[in-house]
């Protein structure tokens, strides 16, 4: 899945950047960096004679990139494009010693503010699903300026932070919990919403669920904002390139609701979910930001970007029994017969991989039985079997390990040809021709 | 790089199998798992309200697979061939507070005591060293048993653990230096050798390098001791296997000297080192060892295995000036036109990266000359240009963004045999041909 992952992300033109796990603690709590929940999972790390608290891992690829991009912008220059795969750490519930490492894909493009490159994105993850087998997925998408601009029109403009983290969590929690949540904003400190108004948002959040047509209804209500139809506008145009970059419409939804907790989004936002196992949340979310950077420079640095979890996708897949196991990536098991040099297996197996076909030599003249064994078990598709009477006459077998079919006696100059059409044959035999 | 290790670990049957990064610390610092110097440069990794002490980060990968393996075995079958890529961490200088984060590659082979492992362990290291792209190393061979039988042989059994690690630092600190540590070893509270001793241990390691001669010249003189002549078998046994799959001579060499400091090891022992670039030390080094597991299982581990260091051989091809930049791996920029409407550019893209080819469209429409010099920095071969005049015709310009030949007036209908055709050009013209 990675491999799928890391040739979609290359095909877009997304460079490979990884940087430390480790970070400077400052970089990580800085202001804006984590929310607090986050903040209070961080992994601090010494070593002897360090300094305690100077050093902590990385809870996401984000702030990392940020610290990276203020730092290097002027030679990377811009649009920047890159990806990184790598584990985060988030420490949970400390007192059982227990601890979260996950691995998220993530990638942004910087220094534009074009909404090709927020349609880009949800192709991407669009790509990247599919290219991993992924079936039946729907990218929601949002623009934070049409969330915003409903607030401003009830009066709610100051407290928007909170209702996004609380609308956050609708799809978690139900209506009746952030509704309770919204009134009181407890948690926050907040001043909490009266009961119409919370009603209010939440039926705007909830009714504006569905296809372009959603934009149109909002756009008749809210469109004299001028921030708000900016927000409308963006989100045609990505459904407009989307649909020439041929995504299907029914992987696509708006949904005015879509909030995105993290408070540095600032215009199209993504969530995916998999049809029928939405319990699992969003794998793949992510956002355009107007400054990523503002942390570690004055620079302005807009961008957009997303991140894919893996953990979660694996999970569900998992769950759903969508995960072929995948096995060995080398087709050709090489067997050792015994009282047969190894020699033979290994000069044969050289060959074939020269050829670009992957082959690999059981280690030792155990019984062909159980060497035939191993190789199902593992998932190579054909063995190659060199007994004495055929090490004579330089010529070998070769078995088709799923039929159990075997061709004998052929010759051994002919190696590479024979395994590379009998890999057509079980490549077809699997398709079901 | 790391896609070409990938690969070759792939063809020859290595699956990938991560390890999380933190691993608790008494799997890290239980006997034997890791020398006294680097147990000195654990990080230790705490959050809020969990135990000091209990977690830390991973030194080496080898330690993770032995755990894994120990807890694994009966469900994974031997052989068990792993592959893994990732970062260890290392503390050093901690008053500083600095540290030191790097990728090691370990593969393995566990549940094996066959010279095909061994033999396929150093054939892995030259097909991923060569894929890579290094030039002229050499991958140099010992195996532990005519060692150790060499100072049986003189008495000196009871010292072999110091003077592996002393002879470990020959090429580092040189002979002098190796002398003055045998005779006093005192940084081991041993007893020291007598200075005949020591300087015929030292003559020992320092005659034994060459070809496979080096072996008949040992055999002559200990290879009445069974150990010694089981050692001088297997190493024959690998470079005859070597040999059968291709792998020149001149890229191997044994040398009875060779050490390899760790205590683990008992049988053929690696380590690899680039011509002319030897102040680096070995770039991928390994070797057999008995019983990997002991510390978590009772049951008998053998295997084999190497680890190439990534940064280390980075850090080498970089001063040797051999690392080619290698920037985006789209060959195709698609250009936005001022005044022509994205989806075009867009579509074009998506139906380039369909037929294979990986695209990147640049996201604003700003001057053509500066998209160009994007481009041409970032390593993109060939950029598809729409003006207002192309896209009414429906035709496109295509550029060689080396040569700056753009065909003009090719018709969108064949883009991406266009596209194909001059891709091959461009990559006959980098070929010099």
């Amino acid at each position: 899945m990675l491999a799928a992952f890391r040739r979609t992300f290359g095909a877009f033109g997304f460079v490979p950047i990884e940087t430390p796990h480790i970070e400077r603690m400052e970089v990580l709590t800085g202001k804006g960096a984590g929310s607090d929940e986050v903040l209070r999972q961080i992994f601090e790390v010494t070593n002897k004679g360090g300094t305690p608290g100077e050093l902590a891992l990385r809870f996401d690829l984000t702030v990392p990139l940020a610290r990276f991009a203020a730092k290097h912008i002027d030679e990377l220059g811009t649009p920047f494009k890159r990806y990184a795969i790598g584990s985060v750490f988030r420490g949970e519930r400390p007192a059982k010693g227990r601890f979260r490492e996950f691995v998220q894909c993530d990638f942004d493009t910087i220094g534009t503010e074009s909404a090709v490159a927020d349609a880009e994105t949800a192709q991407v993850i669009h790509a990247a699903l599919d290219a991993a087998g992924v079936p039946g997925f729907t990218i929601t998408l949002n623009h934070r300026k049409i969330l915003d601009g409903f607030l401003n029109a009830h009066g709610l403009a100051g407290v928007t932070g909170q209702v996004l983290r609380s609308l956050d969590k609708l799809a978690k929690i139900g209506r009746d919990a952030v509704l309770g949540e919204l009134e009181r904003s407890a948690s926050e400190g907040g001043p909490g919403l009266a009961n119409d108004q919370a009603r209010r948002v939440l039926d705007f959040a909830e009714s504006g669920r569905g296809g372009a047509e959603v934009l149109d209804g909002v756009e008749a209500s809210l469109g004299s904002d001028p921030a708000v139809a900016h927000g409308i506008a963006t989100l045609r145009n990505v459904l407009a390139l989307l649909d020439a970059a041929g995504v299907p419409r029914d992987r696509l939804a708006i949904d005015l609701g879509l909030a995105r907790g993290l408070d540095y989004y600032t215009g199209t936002v993504f969530e995916t979910t998999v049809k029928d196992w939405e319990k699992f949340g969003s794998i793949a979310s992510g956002g355009r930001y107007d400054n990523l950077a503002s942390l570690f420079t004055t620079r302005r640095l807009p961008g957009v970007g997303a991140s894919i979890g893996l953990d979660r996708l694996l999970a569900l897949m998992d769950e759903a029994g969508w995960l072929k196991a995948t096995g060995t990536t080398a087709p050709v098991l090489v067997a050792q017969f015994p009282g047969v040099e190894p020699i033979t297996p290994f000069s044969l197996a050289a060959r074939l991989r020269a050829a670009g076909i992957g082959a690999e030599v059981y280690p030792d003249p155990i019984s062909i039985g159980k060497q035939m064994g191993y190789g199902s078990s593992r998932g190579h598709k054909l063995a190659v079997i060199v007994g004495p009477d055929e090490a004579s006459r330089g010529v070998f077998n070769l078995r088709n390990l799923a039929t159990r079919v075997e061709d004998k006696g052929l010759d051994q100059s002919v190696l590479e040809d024979s395994v590379q059409s009998m890999l057509e044959v079980v490549r077809m035999q699997e398709a079901g021709v």
